[in-house]
């Protein structure tokens, strides 16, 4: 199975935020890849992963990083896939500085930005899946269904679970 | 040539802001109709919209709104396609209500964020022309294209312009 | 006794914050109905509960939801009944996201914001509680003695409790 | 026609503000009576005004103010009337200030909050004559006929307008 | 000795907070009442506080309270004397709604705020003992030792504590 | 007349804003006197200033600054007199900035602080004449007078002035 | 006179606020070089310039950016050299977006931030300056007197300017 | 070995945040001296340590500080030596208050400000010692290694850590 989605964080505390991602995907049945990519430490990394993103048969990038989380922006500027940004909670400033840092993108370089923490990682996957789904009828079915799923097992009363 | 786009938004006050997607969507060669969609005012058209999306040949959805910005959420609640949200700047909030309604989306139903007003804007238009490049080699040429121009058009030194 | 306050959630996990409304309002004696009402996940749930809920004669709803929270909005797009809304605290953004979803609503669709979190909750109760006993004698009496006896229960020396 | 709505303010230059209340009000044909009741500089005239409002046959009060705003509080612990509060925008903090001093309110005294401003002040408004109307058919019909000119007043088009 | 200093405060809950007032006026020698008196709860006791206040011999007050923390304000309407406002510290907002209900009050009523939280309430118990200062040269030698010592009591190096 | 107000500004930028300080002085008939004393670039002359207050006759100290604003703070440490401190509007961040700066003191130093900008130094005047007044029955009735002014130059309707 | 501070900035518009970072140099006599380097539309400038800018002899790097400001970041991760960030003024959230973007690096990459707008740009260029002085004394001793011409002409009273 | 950086700090409570500064100069074999200097319970020491502060040796000063966190300003206006701010986190307001008071000086007085809480710290030892580094080749030397480690400690996968 090719594989199509990179996630990609900035340092390995990322990693139980975005692998909530992970998860979605696997639940999914879409393949990806999960790489530690820092905008700072490795900035020649992000660079080659940029460049050569196409190439190597990706169609999605998902980028989590938390504070001044560059990582998102910066693989955008390097490759015209899209890319979804996940701002990841932070200590002092609850991931505000990081939702600021990935969604106020100048024009040219958008950046897909989810809500702050695991619920935005997880929808950073349903979002990759979504894209994906439009050229993959299997995938659009089972994102369908995954879908449906979600809304049939929601009981009416909620003191009674 | 077939719509693929729809640029959806919550008042006629919204245009001046979601023009820029359709003026990026224009230069790039990307066909697209642009709905108002009133999430509280038409919430009926709303729900025709989002059931109708797939069958009607769109592929990726633009939903720019302001404040209590619902206009998003509920679009990617009735559709699997991608949806991409612009926060409208606001008078009282700055558009900083706009954005929290927009990005802090719960698991299951993303809403790819861009940044408050024009330059999101813009920037959701690269985002629906970076989805569909994915299926698109002359798009995905236009847009290398669009992409390196931004890029040379640069001068060095601020001082002569 | 007829059901005239439906209480409504977007999550399971918001119960804790309303069943505080369902607590005043067992105290005040008035009945209601507490359901599960996605915007989200069950937005049909959502269209049918505000297109029958003055038919079934429901005269205030009671809408608490948090994050990205549309559940107040939508519904009284749906209803002219009046909707009180409660902002659910949240994780990264301490219910301010919620706050903002709530209360910024455009002009047409008011939807009566209460605090953040628990003590909301109970006052949208005592709001819903306020409403009813303009045309309900007995329960405006037990709502007087239910305030009569918050401010009786006040020592005066915060040293002697 | 007996006044049921009393819209008091802080101050004279709430009024531009608060007169979007007023428009809604003379639009649906809902007496109402206007009045500047300071919580600071003439706290006498606010006890009066909460403790006769009932007596006097009121039966919704909506309070604007900005700042520090305690009108809508204090008036809120003088009756058991329903209490809707208009955050009025200020210059430093854009009705920040407002909207907490008015929203976050303690348990027992509820103040329903709407938007910062303007719209705001008009779903104060809309909030009053929804109460009302759920003990007057003809105000009920011309709500639901004002709601229905909202929705079917919207081109669908922006650029046609 | 005569009770100079009325600390008062919206709930029993604040009582640990405005404790911090209470050991600074101990440690002085300032004698001080301490008082439960709600804006909301108990607006009419507040009423008697304010209008008593100085023929009781009061000379300063210091008035704590959290959320839509009207108190401070309130009792600022009622009397000319000097009041002191502790925004407490809040679950959801951490305060912030507190300092902004106490603080941004409308020309004509002043009221010292001090900071959030249990500092701030030391510091009221300082501000009171500066103002009575004025006009008790014992007081001020008092206040100037407890100022020196807090200033001696300072090692040089973090390290050897 | 004893000058016993000292009104200082980090710089000569403040003085539209604290001349609304001067202003209320004048109306009550306190004398005062008004000095640019910049915390950072006159660091000495704000030594000077406070360490000499008290042997000048002053009893209160009212001080603006906008952004990093320390020289209310600063000089709190420098005298035992009641400092007031007035936060200045600022162009990026609307005086949130002066007033954290000068609001969050720690323990032991504190700052009586006003609302941000003019309405907080007019209050700063007023807060000023009323710690003066305690000792002053000539001031003490220009000030209940002044109050009393405020209260019933009030109309009653908004829509007649 | 050889180059030793590099100004950069991410585009056209920033040069406004950057040109005081040159104005200051220029007053000082500090040779500088300006130049626009963009992280997103030029990333392979910024790594070039990074990579070179020791060898080029640069020693010290002012970077302002507004927005998603990646710039100073990015180029500290290039490179030892102290990097000076500017939070440069936004539309929508007033540079609290450049600032939190600047500010909030990981452990690794410093960048020393200054205040938003023209006022940290100017004291940008007093850094540089500051820092270069270490082994210059020459330019020390111009710096001292700039910094003691700036206390000198002060004047004592606001009135009289 | 000569002491060329101060780390100062306003209490014993933030030594813990600033030892993060310590450690790293430890790592690079900086000398530095640790110092509690306050600038409300210590001005004169705070006086005294700018004023002696080049004629000692020292290079770089490092102040750490929270809430109305003056101490780095302060000593950035005695002393024309480079000096880092360092925002130490707070209880109410997570440290946003000790950036805002560090961050936003005035024109004329740069504080190069750092990272909320400890990687601000660390990032302070970081940024003296490349300030250092530009004329001490050994420790730009040492600093390139440290650099060089941080980033080549990375592992690709965050799942086999």
């Amino acid at each position: 199975m090719t594989v199509k989605v990179g996630i990609i964080m900035g340092s390995q505390s990322d990693w139980p935020t975005m692998k909530e991602t992970a998860d979605i995907l696997d639940t999914l049945g879409v393949a990806y890849e999960a790489r530690i990519v820092s905008a700072h430490r490795t900035p020649d990394r992000l660079w080659e992963y940029g460049k050569t993103a196409i190439a190597r048969g990706l169609e999605v990038i998902v980028a989590g990083a938390g504070g001044a989380a560059h990582l998102p922006g910066m693989i955008a500027s390097k490759t015209r896939l899209p890319v979804i940004g996940v701002p990841v909670q932070t200590r002092a400033l609850s991931g505000l500085d990081s939702l600021y840092s990935i969604v106020q993108m100048p024009r040219g370089f958008p950046v897909a930005t989810m809500a702050i923490g695991a619920a935005g990682a997880a929808n950073a996957g349903l979002m990759a899946a979504g894209i994906l789904a439009l050229n993959d009828p299997d995938l659009a079915r089972r994102l369908d269904d995954w879908r449906t799923a979600l809304s049939t097992a929601i009981p009416e009363d909620p003191r009674h679970d």
